[in-house]
């Protein structure tokens, strides 16, 4: 593994004046990224502590280890892998929220009571949403045929993925998230599974599903089912740079109608991308795959990319990305690092706005262009504008669960969006600055707030407990 | 509806002595069953109360507000019923085991951290029991199909009785259940389903779902998967069944394969009990349906019913239950109320043992027959020896869980039952003590343990994580 470790090291160390100062001087010298340093307990002859330290593979761990190990007054008791440490026995759990402490709690929560709630709801189906948790309960499904960037992995290798997901609906949302890791792969079969399982759920968030099998799964399922059905690498990554895009052109004052856009990366997030920029009034779209400009007069196979072809490239341009970024306002990459670099920036126009996106290494380095781009956003946290979906999809479930909302349209979507830009108040925006943090406890509501909104303005909300409410809640 | 109503009633009190002994004298006088008396809040003129009170159905509770509303110092805020205010929002919430605060919590448990531990799985799948919820975490399937008692009312009417089966398992064992209710009902489909999400699950119990479809769901699942497929409803009644009987005959001195056995039912739970007792040592059953004695030489149609026929009533018996109850020494009811009277027993060997265990209302009423059995078992609460499955599947699931086993055999259903029966020791055994309280901390673990056990010596236990440990926990 070449993947940079996250590692704890628990050293005894004699209890004299300039141990530590010795370690951490090891550490440095090593080129080990420090962390916090614990205390873990002392006596008088030694001291326990636990480093933690960032490095940038395991060839790193072995040099700092033997560098450490060298030292007469240290001794390393442990050393252990902190992601591994974080994921033992999972990261979500089931818990109750009616402890059950004596019989009469149990005839309440559980039989027999449990019986009259199930007539309740079977004589009026409304009521699950007020007398179950399916109103605040998401399905994450994947069948792990597109994990993060590393491919099709399969259903096992995608539950820490989905868990990580699920804390953060809980974290950012509140939402009750629950990973479906999926052993079937062909769209029916999938969409036959999902069907199945959502009358347990108030929505169902599509996650790390390979295009172009995501966009039927997603299409069919939200036809057939009457509950939100959400694939967010399309959709969460679109609003995210929609919100990210309006902010930008702000900053170097172009209009939306005007620019012209260059998106690299045909797949899941491309496609989306696409639709909702030209939902948001963008005109001039060039969406390249692999195989450079996708364009009419070589029409592609996939109907994905046929639509592509279709409604965007009005002058039938070819060529690589490179080649179509001369003069565009606005570079959109969703595909592979390193693809472009300063000369071809240079290439755009005046100001250019370019959204490096690719993960965890960006299309083009931002240190490359720093002086000569617009405004520049990535996926990562370590730069500014950082472009995460965790901004739009817990305020978008939370606004179409509050509602009991029937689907998520464009509208909802464009809310998010927009809600989404409006946080960065104008006085804020900055060429570093278009985009909230996701600690920033503002954005989901805000987001969730507009979403129900457009739910309610467009007719997908439930007002279904309206007048229902009081005959629960009271027998009188 | 007629069913017994348990509510919150919230009063304004004239605050005089002397004020809530006048409400209590009503609420005694209407015969409703008084429980808890909470202050909300007081004021030199006011008390505020909550009087949570049984009642026998609507219309009592209409008698009992009208009583209370003809008190001039008296003034009912508020009824609620407590059943609804358990169940509002639901029972079950989704939480994180791993909070976070920040961008470095967020690398290790999401991405980039995270990328890591899906390519270890992809590399090792059986890492996903170490380093996801996989290992604790149990699907309760359903279609709604068999409801508690009330029949097929579907999905969404199931959700409120399988969040309530979360949880107790989680109360009762520490695990992570999740309620699947099916909007799908052909054998073939239900087995689709569960195995496409299987990759989530440690194990799947099913629940509430109909006979005859439920053995072959069963049976091909089980056969299917690599992880536990457990219908509680079948064996979890066996083992609580046969766990009672066992201590039962020690009470009347009978032996396991001399008694003659009269079970009622051949739903889920009548084959199984047949099956697990046969696997126990009784040799002498006879299983009746709502057509009377199964027989070999009137052969039914249904699968599981030719089972009984070609395996039990070797006599050839023919009748309904109060015919062939004539000598027998264990009656076992899992059919449907008020079949039997105090004669029927009567017929019965002697000090027969009485397993009337419909709920709520019992093959026989225990009052009629409380002086002439020799031991009678309910599946209520308010009885003594209540049969009741949550005595089983906690603490079986947590013994598969805890070794990852593969399947649940029959060995495991009869380690359990031995084990439930184990606790209640020989010197506290009484004709009113066959079986332990659910309450009883020690049940559980006891069966855990030898639920464990037994799936290691039939070797259907994963050790599959010995030595991989280390390699996980430390990088040294």
């Amino acid at each position: 593994m070449s993947m940079p470790l996250n590692i704890n090291i628990r050293l005894r160390l004699n209890n004299q004046p300039g141990t530590l100062a010795r370690v951490l001087t090891i550490v440095a010298k090593e080129k080990g990224s420090l962390g916090a340093i614990e205390l873990v307990s002392a006596s008088p002859s030694y001291i326990i502590r636990d480093l933690m330290i960032r490095l940038r593979d395991r060839r790193h761990l072995g040099d700092i280890i033997g560098a450490l190990d060298a030292l007469p007054d240290v001794e390393i008791i442990h050393v252990a892998d902190r992601v591994v440490m974080k994921h033992l026995g999972g990261k979500i759990e089931v818990s109750s929220t009616r402890p059950i402490q004596n019989w009469e709690d149990l005839a309440l929560v559980y039989t027999p009571g449990v019986a009259g709630v199930s007539e309740a709801i079977a004589q009026d189906p409304d009521m699950v949403y007020k007398l179950t948790m399916k109103g605040n309960s998401v399905a994450i499904v994947t069948d792990g045929s597109a994990i993060l960037g590393l491919g099709n992995l399969g259903p096992a290798a995608a539950l820490p993925v989905m868990e990580g997901k699920a804390v953060l609906f809980k974290r950012f949302a509140n939402i009750n998230a629950f990973p479906l890791c999926l052993d079937v792969h062909e769209p029916e079969q999938i969409i036959e599974a999902v069907a199945a399982i959502a009358p347990s759920f108030g929505g169902i968030n599509l996650e790390d599903i390979a295009a172009p099998k995501c966009f039927e799964i997603e299409e069919k399922l939200a036809n057939m089912l009457d509950i939100p059905v959400f694939h967010d690498d399309q959709h969460g990554t679109a609003i995210v740079t929609l919100a990210g895009l309006l902010n930008a052109l702000k900053v170097v004052n172009k209009n939306i109608q005007d620019v012209q856009v260059v998106i690299s990366g045909a797949g899941a997030a491309g496609v989306a991308i696409t639709r909702l920029l030209q939902k948001a009034g963008v005109k001039h779209i060039i969406v390249c795959d692999r195989k450079g400009a996708i364009a009419r007069d070589n029409m592609p196979t996939v109907n994905s990319k046929k639509w592509i072809a279709e409604n965007t490239n009005e002058e039938c341009r070819h060529g690589s990305p490179k080649e179509v970024l001369t003069g565009a306002d606005v570079f959109v990459g969703v595909s592979a690092p390193r693809l472009l670099n300063r000369d071809d920036i240079m290439k755009m126009a005046e100001r250019p706005v370019v959204f490096a996106l690719a993960n965890p290494d960006p299309e083009v380095e931002p240190e490359e262009i720093f002086d000569i781009a617009g405004v520049i956003a990535t996926g990562r946290s370590d730069y500014p504008n950082q472009i995460n979906n965790a901004l739009a999809f817990p305020g978008l479930f939370r606004g179409a669960l509050n509602c009991h909302a029937r689907t998520i349209n464009d509208e909802m979507c464009l809310a998010a969006a927009y809600a989404l830009a409006g946080i960065v108040k104008d006085e804020q925006l900055t060429a570093d600055n278009i985009i909230p943090s996701i600690f920033n406890d503002v954005v989901a509501p805000t987001v969730a707030k507009a979403v129900e909104k457009a739910a309610e303005q467009t007719g997908v909300s439930r007002s279904i407990l309206n007048g229902k409410e009081k005959e629960f809640d009271s027998l009188l």
